[in-house]
């Protein structure tokens, strides 16, 4: 990979599409403005997460949805994941689908988030993206740029380290990861997903997330977080709107992966099975 | 699971092993006088971590050695993973084996440790745990005890999330991860790692370290730590001896993986290959 900077944007979602993209088009020129070559944006951010909303403001892909995102990507000249958007399905509940883009405004990449967020918090909220999304049967996969590879992920996935795991074994340098983490999850496990999975793969790690209350709630828990291939806590943001920048050495992926060896470490007989 | 009280040993290895055994004694009794009822001591607490001493110190098991553990266990009546200890191997280097006693005495199992240790930090030290121990071949297991299904790990194991996923898969509810982690690699990833570990699997981690820094170092991190299945940290420990307890609900594992469903929500296709 090549030393560069890469920025993340956060906002709170609002129950308007048009202004969603407002809210990621002043985020990339902020970001750009700093010098980012690589801007990363949330899960979901186009509209929130409810049935009835996923399913309006479902898009093809390709289609005009992506052709105005690409269109934002070449005119800033960067690499932009703007994050995740509910692609619609023939027949089925839209797919939860991460998008990218190179700065010539072509799509370099996407992947259809496969591990759907359930969770069940007896006396404050239920949430279960089965009721409105359709999981991705493809494996995540590497997208090469010139700038490094970059390995593809969606929020709950965090909670997988095989995925992770593998994507660094198939050359990922870099893992994003938009997400849209609720507050009460967030609290008690952000960070330290965040960081594991930096630790783990020896990858940088742009986790992209959600602020505030977006209408249909839950609460989100912002923070967006790049971490380092040691672990370390490159930049974070706060719970509100924010854009978060941070150079990302090339040399300490090589010097993470040299002191520890652990992807090479790795023992016959304890891969997971297959569910 | 039962709802116990758990305790763990944290000490500074001295260069003679009753020593090291008056130590490990000392802190079982305390543990036990704070009404534990399995009692969990670091990796490799016998001898410091030399060639030259780990090879002099092998011992069979069973043997001398694990008779007197076992009759600690006995005596307290208590279930004992003193931690790990060099078991003597024919015509090759020693395994680094936990060992884990009933309250009868019994030998109730054995993990020989897979993943071995190798660091390289430039200017600080080098460490490579293969110049003096061999690995085993026999994939980590659960020991059945009427208190919990306990799943086995040892130190550098941490890093390798689908061994604990594994065992979590295999029913585990508690993962004693005996170590000896370094003060420098222990700075950057030991919380985050003995963390994510409880998270991902929903089960109670009790990672007991060694402390100081034993002849021949490097210096320990310490921080013996208790973690819950919602990655709660329950009980942790300084840098220096220590014994540290904490009760463990059964009731906040069920709760746990009642609001998490990680462990049910895996998709075929993300396992890591083998190596």
């Amino acid at each position: 990979m090549k030393t560069f900077t890469a920025a993340l944007i956060q906002f709170q979602v609002a129950d308007d599409p048009e202004a969603n993209l407002r809210r990621i088009e002043e985020g990339l020129r902020e970001a750009v403005a700093h010098g980012a070559k690589l801007v990363c944006g949330p899960e979901l951010f186009l509209c929130p997460c409810t049935p009835g909303s996923i399913s309006a403001h479902a898009a093809t892909i390709p289609g005009a949805l992506t052709g105005r995102l690409a269109e934002l990507a070449r005119r800033h000249s960067v690499y932009f994941v703007p994050g995740s958007i509910p692609e619609r399905r023939e027949g089925g509940k839209p797919y939860n689908t991460l998008v990218a883009f190179g700065p010539d405004g072509s799509l370099i990449g996407t992947y259809r988030k496969r591990h759907l967020f359930r969770v069940e918090i007896p006396g404050s909220f239920t949430h279960d993206e089965r009721d409105y999304l359709s999981p991705g049967s493809e494996p995540a996969r590497i997208i090469e740029t010139p700038l490094a590879r970059i390995g593809t992920s969606i929020c709950y996935d965090l909670r997988f380290p095989e995925q992770t795991l593998r994507l660094a074994l198939d050359g990922a340098e870099i893992i994003v990861a938009p997400s849209a983490f609720t507050k009460l999850t967030g609290q008690a496990h952000w960070h330290v997903l965040c960081r594991a999975r930096a630790i783990e793969t020896g990858c940088f790690l742009l986790a992209p997330d959600q602020a505030g209350t977006p209408p249909g709630g839950p609460a989100r828990y912002g923070r967006s977080t790049i971490v380092g291939p040691w672990g370390e806590v490159l930049a974070v943001a706060g719970d509100g709107d924010d854009v978060i920048t941070a150079e990302l050495p090339a040399e300490s992926l090589a010097e993470a992966r040299a002191r520890m060896r652990s992807l090479a470490d790795r023992v016959q007989g304890d891969s997971v099975p297959e569910p």
